[in-house]
C-alpha cells in the first residue's frame, strides 16, 4: 500500500470489507440506487472514472453499466462524518439507473400504508440487457 | 401481526433485522445522513411523522434530534427496487443533520487523492449537546 491510497485506508470498511455507497445524480438531486463497494472497486471508480461496485451476489466486480449500457461518469466522490458511507454524485449515462428500466431504483413510495409504485419503467429490461 | 402492517414484511430486512435509511433534504435534495432501522423503528417513524432510527452502538431506538432538537420531521418514505434500502425525506429542523454540528453528514470530499472538508461546523457540538 503507497502513500498514495491513504484515503482508501482512513475509510472505515466493514469487517466483510466493504461499505454501502449511495448513487445521486448530480444535476437533479435524486438518489438513484444504493450499492457496494470494496477498496478495489473504490479505487477502479476513481481509475475509470465510472461507477464500479463490489456485486456480493456474483462475488465480484461489477462495473455498473457493463451490461446496459447505462454508465455513471462520477463527477465527485464523499464520504460522511463516521467514514463508514461513500456518496457518489454521478451523470447517469441513458437516463436509466435500476435493472427494471426505471430511473431510480426508489420508485416505491408509501402511501396510505401500501407501498405504490411511483415511476414508469422508461424501457423494457429485456430491450437493455438482451432477450437471450 | 396485523394485516395493516403488510407494508413493514414486504421489505426485505437484513439478518440482523436492520436496514440502512438514507435521509435525504425535501427541499435541497441533499444528502443528510444515513443511519439504521428496524421494523419498530420504521413504524415510530411513521406514528411520530419524525425519524426514529436503531442505534447499532447504544442497542435502542434512537429518536433524532431527542437531545440536540434537531428533528427530521418526515415528508416521504421510499423504498428501492430490491426493497432493502430505505430512503427518508425530511425538513430538518434547525438545517443541523451532522452530530458535528454541521448540515449534512457528507461534509467530506475526495480532492486530489485527500478526503477535504467542504462544509462549515454551523453550531458548536458542545452547545448543541451541552457541556456536562
Amino acid at each position: 500500500m503507497t502513500q498514495r491510497e491513504d484515503w482508501l485506508d482512513e475509510l472505515a470498511w466493514g469487517e466483510d470489507g466493504l461499505l454501502p455507497a449511495i448513487v445521486q445524480d448530480q444535476a437533479s438531486g435524486e438518489v438513484l440506487m444504493v450499492a457496494w463497494m470494496n477498496a478495489e472497486a473504490l479505487r477502479e471508480t476513481i481509475r475509470l472514472g465510472e461507477a464500479v461496485f463490489w456485486s456480493r451476489s456474483r462475488r465480484r466486480l461489477w462495473h455498473k453499466g457493463e451490461s446496459s449500457g447505462h454508465v455513471q461518469k462520477v463527477r465527485e466522490v464523499r464520504t460522511d462524518c463516521d467514514r463508514d458511507v461513500i456518496l457518489l454524485k454521478v451523470e447517469q449515462v441513458g437516463g436509466i439507473a435500476c435493472h427494471t428500466g426505471r430511473a431510480s431504483c426508489f420508485f416505491r413510495r408509501l402511501d396510505g400504508g401500501q407501498w405504490q409504485v411511483t415511476a414508469p419503467v422508461l424501457k423494457d429490461p429485456a430491450e437493455i440487457y438482451g432477450k437471450e
